[in-house]
């Protein structure tokens, strides 16, 4: 036996503790406290999860522990905070589900009446990657990858994707996590994100001790994207010091529910172009479209590399999609991928070892994805039923967008604009300091903006969680909260129809 | 409808690109290198990953594309290099994947003929959880985290657990992450970590701007701890202004396959103790126990609470486990917990909007956990078949660690400890300088280690992907390599065996 070449001896042996005999002679250290860890974790904040989410946990606690007897106004939580369909009335697809359950058991195929596309795809996904139980790839299973390439090429007018730029990912959070930390390569990097954003942003670029440079979406205009005011943003950090890295695009937009025109992709592109920037599109709600049409910026940025392709050559866009969203709503699997385009050879080793470190999304999320993205076909015995499922979620959330939008136009002091995608409205409080003069005393007093207090209020007299619009960024002076329009039936609206009457009659008289 | 305020003018509508018209008239810029990136992003290495495991996916890619005429001396790679049970022959246990699928499909409950248990649980889990579709509570659904404060109660002989101590995480690899990201204040803070250790440990180390500090395993003792070397370790390095934040445990261990005995881990606990440096305690292979006994950390702790509350009071542990290791080898599916341990509220809190970031850990990865630590009782209808199932693998670990164990043995130049748990052996290759002159003249001219060259050789004559010592970490001058003893059979060992030879006689002839 080789004896390790240390100079330590070792330590003589000690009395066992089941002997019960005392042998502790030192002064226990002080537990940490929030001084002693990482200020970053402590910075970044988080509302879609944060403050008025949490009361309404403690809320539903207290109805499940005295149901007769919780003092509340109300008997359940709407969590309109966070776009969760199955958490509300949304059921999972058929077609996907029956497939899952023949990967998590095989020997199912023989023993229950599925449809035989079900079968069939469940025994080539099976074939394909082995077991959902083992790590696939790092980088996620090569058979599915190739799906994903076959899918993007599809929807971009034939544009290739290639399966080796393909990182399968948990969800669209672990993408931006990735992204974020592989660009911030010190203090002075700087991201471009939009205001309102999606605060997983924020919270990523403060774990990252990084920059967040907000442009402001025009809300007067469908919240398009400013190219000028984007331009002047860069040209005025690039002064500062700011080593901007990357833009970061929502469309379909959360929290504003609003598609960019192609005009406004090509200008983004045109700026990523110009300034080395990475575009980062997250393009999570592409399925979720009512009104125009959903133009991925890979596609924008090919078509524009066939005409200039010195001009283009150079961007680097990573995008985004998940099976969380559009009518899978399927959160609680994790799936999800991005498409790295343009990005060097190197920079993507770094970012397939982050992901090795990881070890490997849920492969059961990764067959998700492929059922997502290559689901049955006219004709297919699955096919029916898939149609109407979808077609009935994706009418169910239009009727529903309408139902809250109508009712915002009908609340005094709020303007909405039309959802035309995502889950989302973000309406405006336009609540002036001279009509709503108790409400901005309080909430100078409570330390507290107004549009917290109307989502507490709201909360507290109704059930109805939402998030107000500083969690997302606003422009300075202006107010919002974001709900997402899923909670069905129009028994919750005219709840906070009620409300609002309330809290207007509340702050104005 | 309200107009932002901003003073940007909006930008002139310019031709849409269908129009084919040229108007950039910007110079672009360059694509990102590897300069423009996170340094420590580049500087993270991941070996189980890393070189060599890159090789072996090739080779593979070769052989499947050219199955006649690869030209490789074998016909297919044997993944030793990293414990992935189910990428290998294990079968999933009937009982979590008969539940799982129920899960992923409701309907099936009343379709298939199941054991009356398998139903029953998968109605309980979901009247508990909701749809697995749904994002949970960010911490984990609250009934599972119930269920597995129950386990460890149970497991720690009565010593109570409070679920809201519990974090679902996907598989036991980002517990690390959270826990060392918080833990990182500031580049002056230091891990203690074994030497070998489990490479995601020095990863996540670099990727936090952390500082590694290693405590050897002594291989003389069956890799046990050496607490007087770590305390001189300690004040070493806190006299060089090193803020030692946390003390991290493999146990049973990652590459040493030891267990530690309880008299090592009440050592561990009073060097925490005294110096306010949190344990983290990995132990995902507690099931995995040939030979000696499992002792969790916590139940060490409680007794010794029991004994000195005044000593102990402050100490902070954090348990890590899986689904992915134990007999149940569900790698794919990530999941995972962590338990803290005398955190203080307001750092627990931190960690809780670190988990909420990252909205929920798979859901179904969840309910595994829930399946894995709550399996069929005696008398239950599926415990015969889970019983058989679960013994045979255990019994199948033992063997197949004996008959590589007793391999390493008969190997000239191969000093090998007995493995008593885990999944890995870490064999010393006892090549002097002297004796493998030949070996070490060939490493020095091409800038490898002699551990990384018996590892490329073995992969490249034998397809059997290992990895090299020091990607683990090794006393100076040592050399070892890390295989996992999953493989079944004789005949990849037999193949090993000739390999040793012909290597040893290459480079002592």
């Amino acid at each position: 036996m080789l004896a390790i070449r240390t100079t330590m001896k070792q330590s003589q042996p000690r009395f066992f503790v089941s002997l019960k005999v005392s042998y502790s002679t030192f002064k226990p250290a002080a537990p940490l406290s929030i001084k002693d860890i990482n200020p970053q974790t402590v910075q970044a904040k988080y509302a879609v999860r944060g403050k008025i989410p949490i009361i309404a946990d403690e809320l539903r606690d207290l109805i499940k522990k005295n149901p007769q007897s919780h003092g509340l106004p109300f008997s359940k939580i709407i969590n309109a905070n966070i776009g969760n369909p199955q958490q509300l009335d949304q059921r999972p697809l058929t077609w996907y589900r029956q497939v899952l359950s023949i990967l998590q058991y095989p020997a199912l195929a023989e023993a229950v009446d599925y449809p035989q596309d079900v079968k069939d795809r469940a025994a080539v996904i099976l074939e394909n990657i082995g077991s959902i139980g083992a790590y696939s790839h790092s980088q996620g299973a090569p058979y599915i990858r190739e799906s994903i390439a076959k899918f993007i090429e599809k929807r971009d007018g034939g544009y290739a994707a290639n399966p080796n730029n393909i990182f399968l990912t948990s969800g669209a959070s672990s993408a931006v996590s990735y992204l974020l930390q592989i660009l911030s390569s010190d203090e002075n990097s700087g991201f471009l994100i939009p205001i309102p954003q999606y605060p997983l942003y924020t919270a990523t670029i403060a774990l990252n001790n990084a920059i967040p440079i907000g442009y402001f979406l025009d809300e007067a205009n469908h919240w398009s994207t400013n190219p000028e005011q984007i331009r002047q943003i860069i040209l005025e950090n690039k002064q500062k010091g700011v080593n901007i890295k990357a833009l970061v695009v929502i469309n379909p937009g959360n929290p504003t529910g609003s598609i960019l025109s192609e005009q406004d992709i090509i200008e983004l592109i045109d700026i990523a172009a110009e300034h080395g920037i990475v575009l980062i599109a997250d393009e999570v709600y592409q399925e979720n479209v009512f009104k125009g049409k959903f133009l991925s910026m890979k596609k924008v940025l090919y078509e524009l590399l066939e005409q200039e392709p010195e001009v283009y050559k150079n961007v680097q866009l990573a995008s985004l999609h998940s099976t969380s969203k559009g009518v899978s709503g399927e959160c609680g699997q994790r799936g999800g991928y991005m498409e790295l385009v343009g990005f060097s050879t190197e920079v993507k080793d770094i970012v397939f070892k982050l992901a090795s470190i990881n070890l490997c999304s849920v492969v059961s999320g990764q067959a998700l994805m492929e059922l997502m993205i290559n689901p049955p076909q006219e004709g297919d015995p699955s096919y029916e039923l898939y149609n109407a499922e979808t077609s009935s979620i994706h009418n169910d959330l239009e009727i529903r967008a309408d139902m809250l939008y109508r009712a915002f136009l009908q609340m005094e002091d709020i303007q909405c604009n039309k959802p035309t995608g995502a889950m989302y409205i973000f309406p405006t409080l336009d609540f002036s300091p001279e009509k709503y003069h108790k409400l901005f005393m309080r909430a100078e007093q409570s330390d507290l903006q107004p549009d917290d207090i109307y989502c507490i209020e709201l909360l507290e007299s109704t059930g109805i969680c939402c998030v107000p619009g500083n969690g997302f960024g606003q422009v300075p002076g202006t107010f919002h909260l974001r709900t997402t329009f899923l909670p069905p039936g129009q028994e919750w609206i005219d709840r906070w129809l009620t409300f609002h009457e309330t809290f207007v009659k509340k702050y104005t008289s």
